[in-house]
């Protein structure tokens, strides 16, 4: 069980250090959904602190919201709650779940591909049911339409504050989560493989889900040549020898390359300018890497 | 008086529990003044709980800034204070004021329409007018251009830390405010009517001010129909028969239905489409709605 | 040294009152740099005030950074820390830095323009060079693309928790820093001269780098008359007469007047148009204004 770390001791209460509330979704910076979920939070907590991700994820657009928690969970400490609201299937089959990660972190939502590079990356601990006869604001029963605010956000508060743990969330239904579609981080005939998960944007960076990890048990250093070949459908759209480098100023302007990016995964780039508009490089299930290091 | 709650005393200091404080403006996201509000707030008190409701109010509409006051209010605990800074009278005659509603939450700004749904969803307790000679920013006699800086957010700052009570704000002015030309909600002729308030973009749903309390004393339950018009200055823009739903998955694609939206306020929508872009609706003043119950 | 004011003792840790930690930078708001720079600050101290200036600075445009902490710095308190992340020669020579101002604040990052405005505006009692074998986020050796998060957020709030001090940063190297090519303020012939620094958009108000004091040494005052030339690289761009001013409506709708802006700089406008767009008026280092006092 997580229990937040008791710093000391005032009256008769514990003074505890809090733990960070995240939130992501795609509603935009438009209107007053984000503070309503927000005021939600904070009357469960007035002491809560409270973060944003981003609320410009597009809309209904699962993908990019596994990316953005993988991207951004292994910069906060164990204990952090993430609530995550993408969710086109609002009011049908899909499960609302909170997850715990082997990083001690906790990822609210629905269980609807928003997990996948969660589940990839830090790896599952343990997913629970949220049991909404338990775990919905009070009074909100009249309110179908926005489970965001009135399942995920009340739950996500009550979890950071403390009000309630893990345990209490609802049934624990397993480690795993509903993943989407894409190439798994593998190592295979010599080659590192994977997904092309995101498009450094602007710049049109290519990053991948190859962890530094990979790259290390292939003996990759930097200074190496890499043949690198991103397919399509299978069907190769860039092949190509890469110097893999620190940084992009490593090679003349224009000129490709490849490095570790700010997560410590594989990517490749175009020193000032954009690899993924050069060899129309998108993202996605379909996209996928394979390096293999020319042998020195 | 709304005092502070002590939630305990630490040396010879009560500790006391935070009060929030929300701001929102069209000011967009792109430059500091929000930034400058902030410090000014962060200088009165640098433990106040500072939080935006959105900064994307299109210029000068009166009308959106009411909108996003009532939708956030609710959910957010008493002791609250709301900044809104949509101004373009700033310099003329219109009032700056502090409105306490009925809810014991204080609304900040100037009194031009701003606070039209607050005073009809919450209910207005007080207004008072902001006494400038005292409650200003010190130093910024010589600044003109910014009350929602110098004036707005001080005095909402001082509000929240309880650096000032509502009685120091100035005097008394009575309990009611500047309201938007719009129909107000009521039961007339065994129907509910009332004004379309908002659209909920990017969905195209139809969001109206009438509160699930109407429908209620009508006796309008879910499984329902509903025969709504809605109107264009007189001009019948729709009329229906639609089914009263939890939510938009209970009809078919495409097709339209009636349900309690996230506010608990009556809304129209399509199945996964736009009802404003198909029937052409628009918000605002000059946009009804009549809700009448087919006897079952 | 600057040290945290202790309020008071709890347990034996000094109670301090907390520093803010302000960050801005060109990173637009749709994914999560931001979020992982917080997650840093966080992770050195949960109980961090962490607040953004803005993040939707156009790519790599340094003036405007330079701008916005000008613009924002003076409303905050002494002992906040600003990080400023326009970065487009990182990886190269440019020094990473620490400035402290003669108003006891920190600014934090690429020594490259960024702190112009802040260097004439604020002063500069001294600079230090990051020592980044030292005050670099522990376990980022490998990560060589995002010094933002790595070095100037991990740092920023080091200094912001109290983490460190300023002596702490790395050498001492002067105190004058990198300064973007533009017109100083100054009194010359009678005349007060500066610099077109931004353009306030929407309105397409034109502000300038002339402070308060320069016009209050020519003896300028509200209902005085200026002649106002604004010239592009020497050519004249405007030349007319303009009312000093307290505030746009003392003027007939369309008409041009001078006054000063919320920073208490002098700028000129139009009461509900465009100065800007009618005289094409832009801003940066070839835009220069003059502006003499008409005798009474």
């Amino acid at each position: 069980m997580m229990v937040a770390a008791v710093i000391g001791t005032f009256g008769n209460r514990d003074l505890v250090a809090q733990r960070a509330l995240l939130i992501q979704t795609d509603f935009g910076l438009a209107e007053g959904s984000i503070a309503e979920m927000k005021g939600v939070a904070f009357s469960v907590d007035p002491n809560l602190r409270i973060f944003d991700i981003t609320h410009l994820i597009p809309a209904y657009d699962v993908w990019e919201a596994a990316v953005r928690l993988h991207q951004t969970a292994p910069y906060w400490p164990p204990g952090t709650v993430f609530v995550s609201i993408v969710d086109p299937g609002v009011g049908t089959e899909r499960r609302a779940v909170v997850v715990r990660s082997k990083t001690d972190q906790l990822f609210v939502g629905p269980d609807n591909g928003t997990f996948t590079f969660v589940a990839e990356k830090l790896g599952i601990d343990a997913v629970r049911e949220i049991d909404e006869r338990v775990n919905r604001l009070p009074g909100s029963d009249r309110s179908h339409t926005f489970h965001g605010r009135d399942i995920f956000a009340y739950t996500g508060a009550r979890l950071a504050s403390g009000a309630i743990d893990f345990d209490a969330v609802g049934p624990l239904v397993g480690s795993s989560v509903v993943e989407l579609d894409h190439l798994a981080p593998r190592i295979a005939s010599g080659q590192a493989e994977g997904a092309v998960v995101t498009l450094d944007q602007p710049f049109g960076n290519v990053w991948t889900n190859v962890r530094v990890g990979l790259l290390d048990s292939l003996g990759v250093r930097v200074g190496d040549t890499l043949e690198v070949t991103i397919r399509h459908q299978g069907r190769v759209a860039f092949r190509g020898r890469l110097p893999f480098v620190r940084s992009f100023g490593a090679v003349g302007r224009g000129q490709p390359l490849s490095y570790l990016n700010s997560l410590l995964d594989f990517a490749v780039a175009l020193n000032q300018g954009s690899f993924a508009a050069r060899y129309r490089i998108d993202k996605g299930a379909r996209w996928g890497i394979a390096i293999r290091p020319i042998r020195r």
